[in-house]
């Protein structure tokens, strides 16, 4: 099964990390999806990764679930609107999607946050609060297929629903 | 059961923290060991994390097993002659020694290689060798309680490797 990630450049590089060594080691195939397919895209700390495809490329269909990694990677992509659409189609199909600190901004750009208990940075609060969204204070958050944590501090549980979203998809 | 980490200035910060957020994942308590108790200790890409006890104060009884990430931190603490003991000391006791990148080179210097197969970055492997040591080019090798990875894309196998080992003690 394929899991969607969704970058902007200066992105929190271990929330794009542990995720996506994370679903590896549980045989799942993370797939980066950046503004230009095999690009070179860098965190904020210097890491680096290679884009997969181009968000014009990407057919949700066909991944199990989408995650949205923090750092400025999400203030850089959250307007684009094959961004917007990709994520609005992953509520849609109800598929697991999992935003950790500044990632829940491109939710609410999406429109996805009215009505939805989660969690963020704490720094968005009230953006989150503003979008509609129930902002609650935690390691992780789940309300159906969202899951949302605050900080990498917290990604061990973010993790760790995450997965469980996707092995209960798998039975 | 707490395991513990031997960090050095500059450490390869996702070899720091993948398998330090893991291991709270599975339960586990990573317990981070340095020159000096309760300072913060930046790896080379920026991210920070602070030690829990000095090498002096290590007792290794009291720890399930020992990680040695890489980056530039192991030639910082390889000479130390604490450092070494603290990793004769699980040797002697057979409990898993996980080690990635430039983890190997502190192996290396408490005398630990010989006759073990492993691996390590390339750009040492030599000194593997000299050391006495098997150098296998794999994402994981095992021997006996040895774990042991080449660079940061092996993550995924190395902590699951690790954490196998781990379980296999509590039963």
């Amino acid at each position: 099964m394929k899991v969607l990630f969704i970058i902007g450049e200066e992105f929190e590089d271990i929330e794009v990390l542990y995720p996506f060594y994370r679903l590896i080691e549980e045989g799942f195939t993370p797939v980066i999806a950046w503004k230009q397919a095999k690009s070179k895209v860098e965190g904020k700390h210097g890491y680096a990764v290679t884009s997969d495809i181009a968000f014009t490329e990407v057919r949700p269909e066909e991944y199990a679930a989408l995650v949205i990694p923090g750092g400025r990677g999400p203030e850089r992509i959250r307007n684009l609107q094959e961004v917007k659409e990709i994520t609005r189609k992953f509520f849609e199909l109800k598929k697991p999607v999992a935003a950790i600190c500044h990632g829940p901004q491109v939710l609410i750009s999406a429109g996805t946050v009215k009505g939805r208990k989660l969690t963020a940075v704490s720094s968005i609060k009230d953006d989150v609060i503003a979008a509609g969204g129930e902002y609650v204070d935690d390691v992780v958050v789940t309300d159906e297929n969202l899951v949302s944590s605050r900080h990498p501090g917290d990604l061990p549980f973010f993790a760790s629903s995450l997965i469980k979203q996707l092995k209960s998809l798998k039975q």
